[in-house]
């Protein structure tokens, strides 16, 4: 499949506006280090336009405002938004399996099923489950007895969804996140560590979450582990039973996130971040990548370091760690001219 | 589902001992915070006792040596497994597949299953593979050839078994589990990383055993790779080859354990925490979470930072380090005053 | 199945030279302190031939210029590669689907499947897809439309790739691999994240890659992210979209590396390695495990630490951090003594 469209078709499209040929034709989207000179390419950050001479892009999209390139430009008033388009306009969409329920699937008679619903080969869906209109189940996909998925939501491959737990509208979960795996949680007695049932928890996930390759969220015992709204979790995170993250987080691959952990809106953590259990992050706390926070931070804080401080103190002690060698040295050094001082005091 | 039990009634199943009035109905269990006024909570640790003023709910688990609760109380001698209890009563069980063999499961005939195993949909079982009685295998879990697996083990969704690999009795493996693939072991000649054959390996677990959704554990070339009794192992934890785990460790989200370290019985390892390969770790080692060891820890120690060293000894380290911009000035201040008794000297 | 050969016929098959006993029976390979009477073990580094002496092993395979052993030896060129073969002599090799098309499998008729290609159980493969000569897919992969699959490639169970990914030959992918899952991108507007289209991009792996159980690799927004020829990825481990990685790399179980990162040749990542986007690391780039990589880093450097600086500074600044405690201390008493300094230049 191949498309194309001249630079003055995608100023239509992108209601833009063109400066210099308007003729060029235009086959696909790149970067400014890759393009050829029948792709576009982009600049949303005044720094990178500098790269732009170097570029053989046959075109950039740009800022309307922005000064002139060196090749044809499309100028508009928002670059990402416009990007996107462009990615849209250029990339088949990812196949799907069409609506209807594929031969090989396993659906229960008493699971309820919207319109347009597509449910792909081997898919299982248990008793008394419920699935949104139009929404999209790939290959594999296991939906546990009365959970409720919302409308126009995406399951990829071999997502597990265990029993009763339940999502809103337009959820993505790619391939192998699990939900409502049990909660890790034991006590210890007669020498050995007795299982809590968690069962009886659930995981609750809100409208427009997008989860990653084989993230885990686990049930909670009681009540529900639960993801606000927009919230967007990338690959290979864990996220413990009861915790409770807010609304347009953003938690990039392989944090672990300790059960009954409270998280507010618009918390950002770093790849690699572990957060304790039972601890809180106030609205928009940032944990830089690779951290550990073992304690409540207070809204609008960055924190970094393992254990996780404030993210400035943090880097007032690593300029001074990077000169420990030299500070060890210099104390060395002191101690002797104080040992001369005293010398020559008790000979004074 | 819905059940309901009286206080009393309550009382009676879990040989306890109501205080205050005994008709209460009680249709869950929660959190302090969250329980309803039909909901029972419960409180293990005294210092917890005092947020049940604000508690909404209806009644409370405690100590039978607990004093008054500000709601009716049930005291019973040991509260967690009280509470387990609770949630069984409450929570109806995990929907499980059916005792017998799904139609579109796939079972070699050579394949032996014991009394009342329950096979999903989808799930393979290859040639000489052996099932203990009242095993479950949920949908698309893989049995590879010749791999035994003991009595009431639960198999959650598309766990893969790989070819030899042993597990004893009341095995619990959540989702997408994969035990026996192949270990991580190269040898560089010609210019390259040459494969080294695992296929000889395998992975043995012992009874009790119960791991995370997502986690590996690699088949060593020789011998086996070995988890002790009773042992738990949570989410997205990677287990090298040959490595062998005691009795009853506990081992948290993200860890990673390199090729062929041993670890005693009873450790326990916190989040995200790094061993390298082909080192020992004593009975009843704890690791702090975001920790990394690198090299033996005799039994009983508890180790963290990375690389990690005794706790306290980090605790001193992190003391002073917070510190650190401070003497980094005071060093340079002394500085000062030492050159200025050094002029004060020469002058004298 | 069991297998035996006595140990002049083991030298025959490796090329190599029997000292002692050639009519000794070997029925299996086992480390040097497992190895019993009836297997034959091997040592490839002398630092390692003392432990011979307390082994109960019936040969030993080593280095034909090693000296006198214990035990009846095989003398050899190379270690490595006899033990490879030594391990391929006794080990059945892992069952694989026989070639041909499980009937349980969905495979779109205009996929096309080369010679000898063997689908297993509830795979799927979607239109246009092309797979090579011998290549085995193991129960429940999903091929996506239009993907290319190389030759004599071995995909485990589960194993994801999604639309327009490519792989060259010999690619070995464990059980749960995605591949071509959406990169985590998005542009944050309206009071929200918004997600940027990648179904355009693609992921593209070249010939002799191996990639561990669980493991992911993003597809690109635009362009594609790349794996080169040799390189070996161990489990769990998180490729960000748009990150190209070079040939002959090793990575070891649960690293992270962020988006549009490139990796030279031969670099080496150990365990829980974090790298951040948009850096770039030379050839031959050795990051010690647990260490967060945040800026470009050059060819042949080693670093370590979080964030990794050279790993000589890291050692440095380590051994100071040991002696933090001792340090603070010095320094206050050295004020102590400056200030009696002070005191007694004062009164003189």
């Amino acid at each position: 499949m191949s498309v194309s469209y001249t630079l003055s078709e995608l100023a239509e499209r992108l209601a833009g506006e063109v400066r210099g040929d308007p003729r060029v034709v235009i086959r696909g989207v790149n970067t400014v280090a890759a393009a050829q000179p029948d792709q576009i390419t982009w600049v949303s950050d005044d720094k990178y336009r500098s790269r732009l001479s170097v570029s053989q892009a046959g075109a950039v999209l740009v800022r309307r405002d922005a000064g002139d390139a060196p090749m044809p430009s499309l100028g508009v008033d928002a670059v990402d938004p416009a990007l996107c388009r462009l990615l849209e306009l250029f990339s088949p969409p990812a196949p799907r399996p069409p609506a209807g329920v594929h031969a090989t699937a396993v659906v229960a008679p008493t699971a309820r099923l919207g319109r347009d619903v597509a449910v792909g080969p081997f898919v299982v869906i248990d008793d008394g489950a419920v699935i949104g209109d139009r929404t999209c189940l790939y290959a594999g996909v296991h939906i546990g007895a009365e959970c409720r998925i919302g409308a126009d939501c995406v399951l990829w491959n071999h997502v597990v969804v265990r029993e009763r737990c339940q999502m809103g509208d337009r959820v993505i979960l790619h391939p192998h996140v699990v939900l409502g795996g049990d909660g890790f949680g034991y006590y210890f007695a007669d020498g050995r560590h007795n299982k809590i049932p968690h069962h009886g928890g659930r995981v609750v996930i809100a409208d427009d979450v997008e989860i990653g390759a084989g993230s885990t969220v686990d049930r909670s015992k009681v009540g529900q582990t639960y993801i606000g709204p927009g919230t967007k979790i990338d690959n290979l995170v864990q996220v413990g039973h009861n915790v409770s993250i807010g609304a347009h987080c953003v938690i990039i691959a392989l944090c672990g996130i300790g059960g009954s952990t409270v998280l507010g809106n618009g918390v950002v953590l770093g790849g690699q971040v572990g957060l304790r259990d039972n601890i809180r992050l106030g609205d928009g706390v940032v944990v830089a990548a690779c951290s550990g926070v073992s304690v409540d931070i207070d809204a609008g804080q960055t924190v970094s370091g393992m254990p996780a401080v404030d993210h400035r103190q943090q880097l007032r002690e690593l300029a001074v760690t990077r000169k420990l060698p030299d500070i060890a040295a210099q104390l060395k050094e002191l101690a002797k001219r104080v040992q001369s001082l005293e010398a020559a005091t008790d000979h004074s």
